[in-house]
């Protein structure tokens, strides 16, 4: 483990074929199925060697591709610990460090949102998706409290409930109008400007547009920021709107509420005091394992909306100072892993500084290498990096309009394929951009350099090979 | 680490008050919170011990309370390499080996299943309750095609969609018809019979009235087991009944299901093979760290049907002999955690007797104390254990009918502060019961004879002091 990574060569992804890597893992499993086979040092270590092995380098400065990233180490004793004592943390009685944590961990990021102590509310929860359908089961459930027993049967005659999102919203957003029974084709798209955010002037239009269409819009989910491009939708204009119709306001940010910590990039959530709620995931800018997912409520009063529940075998019939910790009623888990842990250790260890200056590192850094490709005259910017994700195009000379998407999509599989760089790829306005997402301090304009020439090797390539340029379209 | 788990004395439950543990958590926390401070040893001693010591103590005999459990220490190695390598495993690949896998173990699995291989699918997701609404999302899309986009507002006119479930179903079950838009008062509730298992004389009658009422069942829940009592519905009854009637039949195994590796249990899952979904906690009876749930589906495809999403930035337009291994369009979760891997090489380092004698030395303890009860005469027992859980009632003769119920709560609250002994209470018909779960082979029926006289001895104190009978009111 300590050798894995104290190894800081450039690697992107040795990708195996699944044929080949699960004879290779068959392999290392015990014959002796019917008898505790004894335990086998060697065979522990081949395993891990593989597992190592096989995974996307995120400690590598090779790896831009995406959100999550390498973790402080220490994270792993946390996790250690956590396997081996195995205190799920939805009930106080079970896990009463994690339960007093999270509230603890809540304070201290609210000092960033600015709520009054004691009138919010946090739970944690696996993933940002998961926790987007828990926020929009509360406004579902606040805005239409028949809902819950009848589903949307309990709305004849009214106008349907919908959902308002930005156009480039997160899959996970747009799929829970399908899953809560709202019907996905109730989302309403919001239409973007030139940033990539939502465009604050045609909102209104839109809605009104929505209403005459019969639509009742509960929710309104802004990003911060988008996963294409990073883009940051302005909360505090949103937030106006959604006060105005009387519209719940979420905000999914996965992946840059993180940036609430930083002096500096707070101003990207300017107004997120005034959402309903927010999903925050550590395991993004936070550098923690995933899952760890923050999801705040403006109210407290208002987390206990998502779910309805009764059993007697968890919930006790009279309330206490320890089972009011209880957030099982909160969450969709029952037993839940204490994901609190990694976190609130890295920051009673090292405090905010460690998150804040590597945040605004990364952001920096993606703003120098932007700066970089603006004087690159083969490569095309798509967006000012707002964040640490930075989307663009290689576009040389040779290569004709309709053959852009095509000459993306096949020098991201080719980067990929060669293992130095491993980054991803995204559809902007419908054609293909490549994508950087600098989650790595290690990462410095020298590595990108490296990246923009291999960039240009295999684009060399493509071009002197006629049968290839063809096989573009 | 290595001290806590050699510390074999019987312990349950130390409860803090959350104040007073949240004080010492905070006293632990760096003050430096501009700059980052060093790395304190100390520090991380001090926040590790306190994690310990204040966690539900489950490899001591005395924990009998919940259904998570010790786990084997080696999961939690696996989990640090998790923790520090961070390779999310929805996509093949971030996470090429947990990919391959979930292929293997869910193959090993369905050794005790039996479906044809390469016919059935499985994922992993995040605990119980999220399989759960994952299976009832992919049965009601499969019987209603139009709901995804269009929610209830699809069927005008049709009967209204319902689920059946045995009255004791998991709360989980029940709330997913108010998450997914059925509405909970859709929720047929068929009767049980004295084992606590779905009556199978009552199952069609109450479907006939269900329809009469307007609904259309569309999905059957069976338990094996319920988390009450730990009781197995009859899977091979009501695959029959399913089939009659075109109905999805979803098992919640998240207790139960590991039984299937055991030859001595396996048929108390018997027609397992007939139910379209099945969901199975691995982080129950086979002991890894939670959660480390396994979702099967018996058709391949059925498992696409839960969710439908576009995303370029994850989802490729041409699928390869790679993401044609990715999970993460059957799941909710993008990021997840690779949460097969404690099984895997738990199982591939000791193969499956490892866990089918642990299960058969617990569910065989289970019915020892149980044969241990019926001689006692001031107990009383609700059930034959069918697995490793069991209720019982104290009842000595002073004990008035009315107060039975009080008295339970009134011990488990006590035994639960005297913090020997850890263990639950559950409602049957109405009236409380001491419940206990055997996850720890290192219990014995001595142990059990400890936890009687605690009982005793809390009981003739509580009937010695007039003042708190009268109170247990």
């Amino acid at each position: 483990m300590e050798k894995h990574l104290a190894d800081l060569s450039i690697k992107g992804l040795a990708l195996t074929e699944p044929a080949v890597l699960s004879r290779a893992a068959k392999a290392l499993m015990t014959t002796e199925q019917e008898h505790i086979a004894g335990y086998d040092g060697d065979r522990l270590a081949a395993i891990l060697d593989l597992y190592v092995k096989t995974g996307i380098q995120v400690h590598s400065p090779g790896y831009m591709g995406r959100q999550f990233s390498s973790t402080v180490p220490l994270a792993g004793v946390i996790d250690f610990v956590s396997s081996v004592v195995n205190q799920p943390s939805s009930f106080y009685e079970a896990g009463q460090l994690p339960n007093v944590v999270e509230k603890i961990m809540a304070d201290e990021l609210n000092r960033f949102i600015g709520w009054p102590p004691d009138s919010f509310a946090m739970v944690t929860t696996s993933g940002g998706s998961l926790a987007n359908l828990t926020a929009m089961l509360a406004a579902r459930n606040d805005k239409f409290p028949g809902f819950w027993s009848e589903g949307s049967a309990a709305l004849p005659g009214q106008a349907r409930p919908a959902i308002a999102v930005g156009d480039d919203v997160h899959y996970s957003v747009s799929r829970t109008a399908g899953v809560m029974g709202i019907g996905e084709a109730q989302i309403v798209r919001l239409p973007l400007n030139g940033a990539q955010q939502i465009d604050m002037n045609r909102v209104r239009p839109a809605l009104d547009a929505a209403e005459r269409r019969g639509l009742r819009v509960f929710c309104l989910v802004a990003s911060a920021g988008t996963t294409s491009v990073g883009a940051f939708d302005r909360i505090d204009r949103l937030a106006e709107v959604a006060r105005e119709r009387d519209i719940w306001l979420h905000v999914d940010g996965a992946h840059g509420a993180s940036l609430l910590v930083s002096d500096q990039l707070r101003h990207r959530l300017r107004g997120i005091e005034q959402a309903d709620s927010l999903t925050w995931d550590a395991h993004k800018m936070m550098f923690t394992p995933a899952p760890c997912t923050l999801l705040f409520y403006r109210e407290k009063d208002k987390s206990r909306r998502a779910f309805r529940q009764v059993a007697s075998y968890v919930f006790d019939e009279e309330p206490d100072v320890y089972t009011a910790m209880d957030s099982g009623g909160k969450t969709i888990e029952c037993t839940k892993r204490p994901m609190i842990m990694p976190l609130w250790v890295l920051w009673a260890m090292y405090g905010r500084a460690l998150f804040a200056e590597k945040i605004d590192y990364l952001c920096r850094l993606t703003r120098d290498v932007h700066r970089i490709l603006l004087s690159e005259p083969d490569f095309e910017t798509t967006h000012f990096p707002e964040s640490n994700i930075l989307c663009f195009r290689y576009r040389p000379g040779w290569v004709r309009d309709e053959d852009v998407h095509r000459l993306q999509v096949t020098i991201r599989d080719r980067i990929k394929l060669q293992g130095t760089f491993f980054i991803s790829k995204v559809d902007i306005d419908g054609v293909a951009a490549l994508r950087v997402v600098m989650m790595n301090h290690l990462i410095t304009e020298e590595h990108f350099r490296m990246l923009l020439a291999e960039i240009r090797a295999v684009g060399l390539e493509l071009s002197g090979d006629r049968q290839h340029v063809g096989g573009l379209r």
